[in-house]
């Protein structure tokens, strides 16, 4: 739409600005421009929760095009989680109502007096008391909003009760509380700036260069999906449906990644939460974000007994919060994880994060380090549901010893000491994700160096290291071995350029290898922007991004140091894995040495920098 | 004492700690405690506002002897307003008196759920309800925590409510709200915290080795006061008595720094606020802090009229507040200066960076950069007495653009923009105080570099340079010409040191040269502790501490371009101080060669570092 809108909430100030497109050229998507905008005006000197800090909701080019799973925005902070390069993306509908008002992105500085929200119908943009909604759930705001605002077409992101208390982990929510930009805290610091939601209605259509080309090319990628037996199984059971595969092959973490120490997770017990499985006890129907024929989005039923939901015909349980939630926490009740995923989505929590941080507490517990007296009562034993449901509550309203936990994994486990650090399964701060990177090399490095700390979306290696998926036009078409560490640096650095293009593009990450080929993402990419860009120059638009954001993280003084990983994943086995152990100490050399990023310091070199177009900050960078 | 006491708010801990002998010949006094906890315990990736912070009060060895003027304690931070190494120390009687209870020091972590205080009765410490207390003013609050506790020598330090409410520049109020810990916004870090008030009350005796020879050094340095003109009339005027005099020379701002363009501040304005003149209107009588002969606090009588004070017999105005809320400000009203620096008192604001934030606003305003739009409505031109009573309470309870103004003026003149961060009068976010380093060239390098941001407790050179005070036993004897830049940088470090060595003892600085020989210091240091240190050792620990805080700088992403002024300073002549302007090119570079600190980068070399006995340091700092 090639313009922003500026939103000072303590000037309660409102500006609209248009972006050059040469810089649009350079810093291409929802991360070039939200991020270059990070790295210019947030000064090492803030902190997170400060007014010099900037919450951008950022779209790229494709978002609100008919282009397939092109419903994407990210929010880009700097974290209060890490003190690194935030940022989180979500899909739904939200993202392309916005491009439909006429922006590519919001930038908002400084605080609010009082709570406010923002509204944007087209160019009429209003900041508003947020009296009424303060203090309610994400999805009794979002549906109070729509029904104040009287047009059920109007879309809304807002926060729940975590963010509203800050807690370091909390998630933007939209479409009904449905859909998260959940990680790095990017709620979090929603909620200090005092901003509850942002309504949005628009009327205008996204342009496209050349719609024919973009129409054909798109009847193309609907065939493939309807022909692709991955793409209807996909379809039928969602994030879910790989559950099984992964707990198999220990790619899916157990008792906050000790495994079996605290018991087995055996395929009787998968079963229970699975899908075909468990699962199908909670699932009611199907559902899709903005053009998505692949609809991988569950709803999920209200249930009955003690782990009925507040009300029915809710977001479904994905992957990562079974995974998280559940067998993480040793719980495998699909009911007891489904109302705790329900429960995460009202109060507006990363479900990574709080599956993560009570594993946590649930280790400690059972190692002795807390008791009773700690967790004011709760027999916080793994797979303890009630304990674990009781706990999300104190969590998100920030009450005794979840006003602890509120702080994050890290930061929890340097306040309760005693090695408790030991046990704090998070990479810069951001809580490891249900992907463990014993079961797959290429993820030691991804994991360790990530800007944003252990983040599963910046580049993933594990279908390709261990379900032989191959991306013949990356040059990924090789028998890897998932326990060798041949190639991995490699590979993890093509995977994290590939998917910060996809990302910042707009597009969802589960289309990119289900575009079947994907040269048709720079096509796509083509039609729509009337530029006639390569998939080289696609990847190195990818690994721009990533540096810039490395370069965010060298200026707020992260360092070398930091790019490692829990002991436990460098020396403890995993089982289920084959015995394995991240061999961090071979790929993370290579890593560096494939990334041209300083060996001492951590940081993209200067050279690195220039050849990526970004002299600019280059010279801040080295001055 | 030996011992400290950690007090965890997030998991309700108490923790006695020794500190062992070996510690404590490094890691000298209160900041040497609390700078290397500090140094130690705070990550770089942990914000000001944040459970990872930690909020220290810290002694000196000498706090709570009968050593003149040893009443003092500093409170130290990693810094709201600058994300520095931030500190801030105080008189009255709390750090005498938490040396009575056993303690040397207290180190916060965490953060409470809701708000508490802390009860400290000897060996016996409570984390208490605060909710009676939270909301009242720091005057309040100190009254009605004495009277429930039924003792009137209980000491209470506490926040007021722009504390709780986390203006950048809260101050920790002491002893009846008439003392303040307040620069680098060590208050808001209390009121995030949830902290309100420590109580303090012990019984214990500070130990000291040698009592005959410590009591024979009082009995000639209270002769010496006795037989001082200077003290004499330091004690009838108190700081008050500089006032005129730094006036004439151009030292003490005006009009935020630009002086004449907005208004002479001539001889018969000067004495409407000065002592002799207009200050005497509000005199009631004088004052004392703990064993202290020289008395130079005051007491303000309640006064007449519109600027009536809510009750008497209060804290009088210091120098600083009578620049900063006074001339600062382009007023000259002693009763509106009265009744400003009591609203400070009473909400707990550092007088100096309210002074000069105000300053910074009402520039904009008379610039045009903000109008009565922004500012509520407020004719803030330079004078108006009633427009910055009003933005006094506004700031404090962050109401409008006293929430702008809440945030300190380097983040405020970037959320207005369109050019006001030229006249935020601030170094590394700290406001500068009320000397004016265009009046005598060692604040130049001094401002630029101190580790805090603008801090004239770190080692101001004005007496030497502008009124020939001499220091023989320092090497400082040579008769000074203040507008050359000749030997300033070698001044500036040595001023630093000394006073850092004198700081962090326990001192207040007011008797680092009224002690009449300076050696008397490193006696009575050397009496107590049962040492034999000379002077040169003395200076060797203020620059050890010194460069401990310029590493904890460096590893929090501070770097040389910030060891800079504000453009004004270093431009525009200053009319009364003979059209001078700091010569930061000259002195700058001299004084990272005088330091041993790196040229490029600003850090202290790892060389400068092992010199200083921080090896440990050194190693943590260049891994």
């Amino acid at each position: 739409m090639g313009k922003i809108l500026r939103i000072n909430l303590s000037s309660r100030k409102v500006q609209e600005e248009s972006l050059k497109e040469d810089f649009l050229k350079v810093f291409v998507g929802s991360i070039g421009i939200g991020g270059k905008i990070l790295y210019d005006e947030v000064p090492p000197w803030a902190g997170a929760f400060d007014s010099a800090n900037r919450l951008i909701f950022s779209t790229g080019p494709v978002t609100g095009s008919i282009t397939q799973t092109a419903g994407r925005h990210t929010v880009l902070t700097k974290s209060p989680l890490t003190g690194c390069f935030g940022d989180a993306s979500a899909g739904g509908f939200w993202g392309a109502e916005l491009k439909f008002a006429g922006y590519d992105a919001i930038v908002f500085s400084g605080r609010a007096e009082k709570p406010v929200w923002i509204w944007i119908n087209d160019n009429h943009v209003e900041i508003k008391d947020a009296s009424p909604y303060w203090g309610k759930d994400a999805r009794e705001c979002d549906r109070a909003l729509v029904k104040d605002l009287g047009d059920k077409r109007v879309q809304v992101c807002c926060i729940g009760q975590a963010g509203e208390n800050w807690v370091r982990y909390s998630a933007v929510m939209h479409d009904d509380a449905g859909r998260a930009a959940a990680r790095c805290g990017v709620g979090a610091v929603m909620g200090f700036m005092n901003l509850k939601a942002i309504a949005v209605r628009g009327s205008k259509k996204v342009p496209v260069k050349d719609e024919e080309e973009l129409s054909k090319l798109m009847r193309e990628i609907m065939l493939h999906y309807k022909n692709s037996d991955f793409v209807r199984r996909f379809h039928r059971g969602g994030t879910p449906s790989s559950y099984a595969t992964v707990m198999l092959i220990g790619d899916s973490p157990t008792y906050n990644f000790a495994g079996e120490e605290f018991g087995e997770f055996d395929e009787s017990r998968i079963k229970k939460l699975a899908w075909p499985g468990g699962y199908e006890l909670i699932l009611e129907k199907t559902n899709t974000c903005y053009v998505c024929t692949i609809a991988c989005r569950r709803v999920s039923k209200q249930g009955e007994g003690k782990y009925k939901l507040i009300e029915g015909s809710v977001e479904g349980v994905e992957y990562e919060n079974m995974s998280m939630l559940g067998s993480n926490c040793g719980i495998d009740d699909i009911y007891a994880v489904n109302l705790m995923n329900d429960l995460c989505n009202r109060y507006g929590l990363d479900t990574i994060s709080t599956g993560s941080v009570m594993a946590f507490a649930m280790e400690c517990y059972e190692r002795g380090i807390i008791d009773k007296k700690d967790t004011d009562g709760l027999d916080l034993r793994f797979g303890n549901a009630d304990a674990a449901i009781e706990l999300i509550h104190k969590i998100a309203r920030r009450e005794g010893f979840g006003n602890l936990l509120a702080e994050g994994t890290r930061r929890a486990s340097r306040i309760i000491g005693k090695g408790a650090e030991k046990y704090a399964m998070q990479v810069k701060g951001l809580e490891i994700p249900a992907h463990d990177p014993r079961a797959f090399q290429g993820g030691g490095p991804h994991y360790a160096c990530c800007p944003e700390g252990a983040d599963h979306m910046e580049g993933l290696s594990l279908g390709i290291e261990a379900f032989g998926l191959t991306f013949k036009e990356l040059g990924i078409q090789g028998s890897y071995n998932r326990f060798d560490t041949y190639g991995k640096a490699e590979l993890a650095k093509k995977m994290e350029d590939w998917w910060n293009f996809v990302n910042s593009m707009g597009w969802c990450l589960f289309s990119a290898f289900r575009y079947g080929d994907v040269t048709r993402f720079v096509m796509a990419y083509n039609s729509v922007t009337g530029l006639n860009i390569d998939l080289k120059e696609a990847l190195k638009i990818g690994e721009r991004l990533y540096n810039l954001k490395r370069a965010f993280n060298y200026k707020h003084s992260v360092r070398r140091e930091e790019d490692t990983l829990p002991e436990r994943l460098l020396k403890e086995p995993n089982k289920r894995a084959e015995n394995s152990v991240v061999k961090l100490e071979i790929t993370l050399p290579q890593y560096y040495k494939i990334r041209g990023w300083d060996e001492n310091t951590g940081a993209p070199t200067k050279e690195k920098l220039v050849e990526l177009g970004l002299e600019e900050i280059a010279k801040d960078l080295f001055k």
